[in-house]
């Protein structure tokens, strides 16, 4: 026994080394106790106001997300997203348009002055697209990709990081760190969802993880209730469930024909029920400061 | 190929059979478009307006609960619950007071005009467990206890079913059906978190499930936000999450000294505790018409 | 850091309190060191030699289970299984015969010199069903229905125990330790997959849980290669695996005209599909000693 | 109900067309019928005889890796695994050697005469990594870095891919599909551990997948025993297994002094206990053909 308590003295002071080390975590709120604020051209992010951000799933071409930036733009929505580069499953799905739609996003986002965020899934990218966008997405699938992580805090574009698909926050926060630690601290954090045995929905919607995050880190916290749900009829109560549990904002995909698109038609909002699903979210009283 | 078709054609019989057969689900919407108002002592349940049901993990003594009693009648909750019979992972585990726990439950719901709910375990206790209480809770570890489940199908007393720890919503549903099909179509559900790969809390919380519950059924539905988190300090985000993605009720864990409590201590609140979570979900706007 | 140190000598001590109760686990090797070794009708379990057991998904008719007991002798298994009392997720699945059920399996185990397993799923029938069972099965759903358990404490018959769809390994030696703590040391443990988000098998054959298992107690354990898999062509590779890690025994379905049974239709082989499992299973040198 | 059937030959045409894209995965076992056999310096891989993979978790400094290759070349084992850029939780973890990593693998693979493999993680790296490598690992947290895929399919050195932490089989064989769509045919896959609820093991080894992997495609396929059940008392009963279940063979770690390894100490065999456990395999029976 005594023996025992010799051996727990010793890993007591292992543990306040270790302690040490989460203190020194850039991400962490002990270290930086008051929240980041992004500034998006003008819009900021991480204050309190919750914000939305919607686009395509994927750019097609420049007359659909034109389409959709008019919409969101009517809406009040100064947040346009849309995949250029697109991580598929299979190889032989769609793969996105590459610089080109990034070009596609760039020119109509000017058009309806809107900010754009694209995912980008190569390090070797970066220097390029970040001439086109404002905001840059790590997707669920490269959450650990550390090499496309360091890259990525090499620049100084805001960076959007999605969850993986089965990380724990913890390793999510420490995704996160790769960034910051590399000199970019202009990070926001995404909740999208995450695998579990449950199958009614694409992925389970960790709800939890947001005021976690909020407690444990001084980054901005978005929810996409599009992967996280997979299921249009499910966007609007999940937008009200991220909204109520204090959540920055809010992400969710439309497309003017998602019976056509050429990625997750099944949960794409088409431009009358996105319009049905703002107002709807408006009247709920769970959404405020959003229309200019 | 024509061949296949002739197969497609076999097994499309087959679906419109199996279609029929989940339209006859008597807890199904499409059996049953009205929502079930379940009337709990004059306090209606299921019709819109959101309640809470609150009191101690376990039942430890009279004062204990007349203690928490005091406190959620004077936060004009009209739900006492406290558990009795308790499933616990260990044999060595306080097990719960079995009967003399209904009987305190009973004499201090009565003494504050308080609806009483509890656990019970075994189909032979019910019978008699049904003279003290006004609810009967079917828990997670108990959600396929077919026997448990018809038995409950075969009394008066309506029935809360809790969600087992890893069932899927379509054998949630079914494990209700059980219920409705012996004859009691008092049932309400109430979902409490799954177990996945996330360790950050104690379960996660399926968000989702309340609205797919709320279409797919006729049922009221809970949040269990005590279990589903296991953490203190997110029982307030969770319970406006609940309320805000359209519960019909929250259900929390208060006890006058949790330090001590013999079973749950790190995640019941205390009564000031408690006082301040009712006092912030009220101001948050998410919560309303309980206090009478 | 002294006062953390103060609090982790604190710590210590109460840790060395839960490794003291951990050790009092009567499941416990550290208790129990040599392994449970169980006589079923002068066939021991668990002391080297790999068993098999098999049998119907569920008892339809003396024929049906005949048949499959004459199949099961030939290839010289001792141990039958068959349900009669059927833990089904929709209440209009076949529910088993019952007590009926019991008594076919008793007529045909003695017609056939065979020791016969059936799972029985309600406390109050146990006293019934050990005058026809020669080992009574608690399985999954049930294995944190500690009502049930507590009443197979109270039993002599020997008992196996399925590991729950979802729970830990922690969690399955603490259900075994309700019924050794009643006082039935007679218990076996049996593996049968665990609820993960991979659905190419109907559960995850959680193959290390056999090692752990016999590493942590002193009892049987067996490996149900049919509902882990869920899938025909995986029986074999599945039975090779678990009788290579070490399982004392392995379980399987056989039933005569899989095509038309009651339950779990696409899972069970039928007869000369068993054979060849069985003379594949023998030639592999996975297996000795079972042909008498 | 006769429009549903209209409704159904019209699916049944989608589902033929989906067959055929299925058919056309370059995976398949119904595209290539035989086995995919690498030829690894003269050692065939896929061929039914079965194979051993061992280095230590990261390369150190070029002693140990010495210490390590002459262990193992003693055992007759021909690859030699070892980490050079290693991806970690943690941007303040051991990130690697990196080149200087490759270098020392390859001057103590000649001068033992071993095949050499080790995992890269960024495109922009793989170039000049194959001027070191035998065979190029892809990690599990890599394993949908498309971009990364894509890149050693233009290669032409075999490709180690390991089963991401929550991949589905399905999602696993199409990232494999990634690599030989580009033109590189020379492909294993790595069953490592999927990650679940259980935390007795640091993931759960889903031994199912290889009779699974091995039916549906004609690729070999490892286990790797280190990284699925993260436990040096399990490799072992592991190894067995993955043997047993007709793996084309098994990858573990070994270090000269595990206590001290910068990464992965607690799952790591030392010298000793590596020649222990090859012992332990020869003698079980299932291991066979290694030693030259």
């Amino acid at each position: 026994t005594l023996q025992h308590i010799f051996k727990e003295i010793f890993k007591a002071s292992l543990e306040l080394q270790e302690d040490d080390h989460s203190k020194a975590l850039l991400v962490s709120r002990k270290k930086h106790p008051d929240n980041t604020i992004i500034d998006l051209n003008n819009v900021p992010v991480g204050n309190g106001t919750q914000q939305l951000i919607a686009g395509p799933c994927s750019v097609e071409n420049e007359e659909q997300v034109d389409a959709v930036a008019k919409a969101i733009k009517e809406q009040g929505i100064p947040f346009l997203r849309g995949g250029a580069f697109k991580p598929r499953t299979s190889p032989y799905d769609f793969q996105g348009l590459g610089i080109e739609g990034l070009e596609i996003l760039r020119r109509v986002a000017d058009r309806h002055d809107l900010t754009v965020i694209s995912e980008i899934v190569n390090p070797a990218d970066l220097e390029k697209a970040v001439e086109y966008l404002d905001v840059v997405q790590i997707g669920a699938r490269n959450m650990q990709n550390f090499e496309l992580l360091k890259a990525a805090g090499d620049i100084k574009t805001p960076v959007l990081l999605k969850r993986g698909l089965s990380a724990t926050i913890q390793e999510f926060m420490n995704a996160a760190e790769y960034v910051l630690a590399k000199g970019n601290d202009q990070v926001m954090l995404c909740e999208r969802g995450i695998r579990t045995y449950e199958k009614a929905t694409r992925n389970t919607l960790d709800i939890s993880a947001v005021p976690i995050l909020k407690q444990e880190t001084h980054l901005p916290v978005w929810v996409d209730v599009t992967h996280s749900t997979g299921r249009r009829d499910l966007l609007l109560p999940a937008a009200k469930a991220a909204l109520a549990i204090g959540a920055d904002g809010v992400m969710t995909e439309v497309h003017p024909d998602p019976a056509v698109a050429l990625s997750d038609s099944a949960q794409q909002m088409d431009i009358p029920q996105f319009n049905e699903f703002m107002e709807a979210l408006r009247t709920s009283g769970y959404l405020q400061d959003v229309r200019v």
